[in-house]
């Protein structure tokens, strides 16, 4: 949940995240509180009375457009607008969602709740949300649980560990590890990792690797190549060149500050709006590329034909 | 790795649930052992000489046939057999497993290591190694990771919480939530689980969820339904019914005693043996049925035209 909310999410369900970490917990009742009573009304009339200041309902229990809604606008009425306050919404979460939100819309609408949102939920991911939103869905919010806080659609994120360089005399030998999957051979040597900015869209434009004496001089024009096709070259100009890794520990010391976690939010959004749309699209997105610079290109190039011949 | 060991995984790489858990740890070298020293040859005698008594060496950072096996039988015959050991084995963690593991089997047997086990890693899975077996690959253990610990296949598991009851003046009142989703229809009332083994086969024939206070007599024929497709109805005989469901906490107070490690993979492994075939293969497995009672299902149908009709 605090990575969702990092990542732009407008808060959690899971309560212990607010109390631990400052993300804004949000929601409304459960199933159960409905089924605890004698009626739907009678469970709408109770929560209306406890929260009357931030009162959604839940309103697929029974039926959605039979029940749920009149009901709930009937617990707005009673419970609600005499207490002074406006309704805040109602959650759907079963069903055709985008077609119970069309007619739901139309109901509150007639009921002089035009002010009072849709929040839709249930086994929800970007893509249903995309068709939803496609086919005109008049949701206002959307709540997405188990597909957002596990890795759905990539559940198993290959990360290796590899020896790269090793201090010998107070030198740095890089090391490397070949394969036959060329994903799996090794980039050697201590790297330090860039990022170059284009100066006037202020979008990222490639990541460069260098080696860790190397620095990326950004008043000049400067060569990338793709790391895997190297006869892919291009010329970046007129950018802005910035170091992406930070030292969080120093000699056992840590030398980083934790922030706060609405600033951490506040930045992963603005770095997010440096990618070009063209990379962020669902379908056939654009590659970003991670290049590698001459220098390093050439220290793996000599220790990929060293290692081979043996 | 605790929970695949009681599955039936021989051991983790995962050192610190051997101490916590009792999961016998396993393992090898990493790369980083092997770029460590100048040569290869030199990372595998130092190996051999540290632990020659289970030593299986890492025959993939450069060249699996040209270099890594060459070195291994060299390795072995210098450090492991002069010390009165015999060596235990190779691992393969890339490239084509299957053709390399064929070649390995070959270069350690003409070298007399026809005892010398392989081993292969790299993003196995059950469909992997299946293909890897049917291509005829040599070899003898399978280090399988993140697609184990990972729900890989299937990286959500949809679970709700409804409520079934609520005790009212001493007595249990049954509640339903109704969906315009079959399966997101709740079985109402408090419940138990019944597994139903056939005693001629010791295989499980089906799972009956019951009345809480229902008892399901094995003595009997029992008619066993589709919850879905009501009109599928079966008899079952000469079985054996068992409850599934035991109890943790009884007013706040756990009664259930931990067992073993060893104990619980032993049972696991006789449960899965009371699978049939036919429902545990990959592709299109048999469905395993899990049925309600007569009674229940009364309950729950009455519950939902009651609540349909409003």
């Amino acid at each position: 949940a605090r990575a969702a909310y990092i990542a732009g999410c407008a808060g959690t369900a899971c309560t212990i995240v607010d109390r631990e970490f400052g993300v804004p917990a949000l929601g409304t009742m459960a199933h159960s509180w409905v089924q605890l009573f004698d009626s739907e009304l009678d469970a709408f009339c109770a929560y209306a009375k406890a929260y009357p200041d931030d009162c959604t309902l839940l309103v697929d229990t029974y039926n959605v457009l039979k029940s749920g809604i009149p009901n709930a606008i009937e617990a707005f009425k009673r419970e609600v607008l005499p207490r002074g306050f406006r309704p805040k919404g109602i959650r759907i979460d079963s069903g055709d969602i985008t077609y119970l939100s069309k007619k739901a819309r139309v109901m509150l609408d007639e009921a002089g709740f035009e002010d009072v949102k849709i929040v839709a939920s249930n086994s929800l991911d970007e893509y249903i949300i995309r068709d939803m939103l496609l086919q005109g869905a008049k949701v206002d919010s959307f709540g997405v649980g188990e597909r957002l806080i596990t890795a759905s659609s990539a559940p198993v994120f290959g990360g290796v560990y590899k020896l790269c360089a090793v201090e010998k005399d107070g030198e740095m030998i890089p090391k490397i590890k070949l394969s036959e999957n060329a994903a799996k051979v090794t980039t050697p040597g201590a790297k330090k990792l860039w990022r170059l900015y284009d100066n006037e869209s202020g979008k990222a434009l490639a990541d460069v690797i260098t080696l860790e004496d190397e620095t990326i001089d950004d008043s000049h024009d400067y060569e990338i190549f793709d790391p895997d096709y190297t006869w892919k070259r291009k010329n970046v100009y007129n950018f802005t060149a910035r170091q992406l890794l930070q030292p969080l520990f120093i000699n056992g010391k840590r030398v980083y500050e934790y922030q706060n976690i609405d600033e951490i939010k506040k930045y992963c959004l603005s770095q997010v709006d440096t990618l070009w749309d063209e990379v962020t699209r669902f379908e056939n997105p654009h590659n970003y590329y991670v290049d590698l610079s001459q220098r390093l290109w050439d220290v793996k190039n000599d220790l990929i034909k060293q290692y081979s011949k043996r």
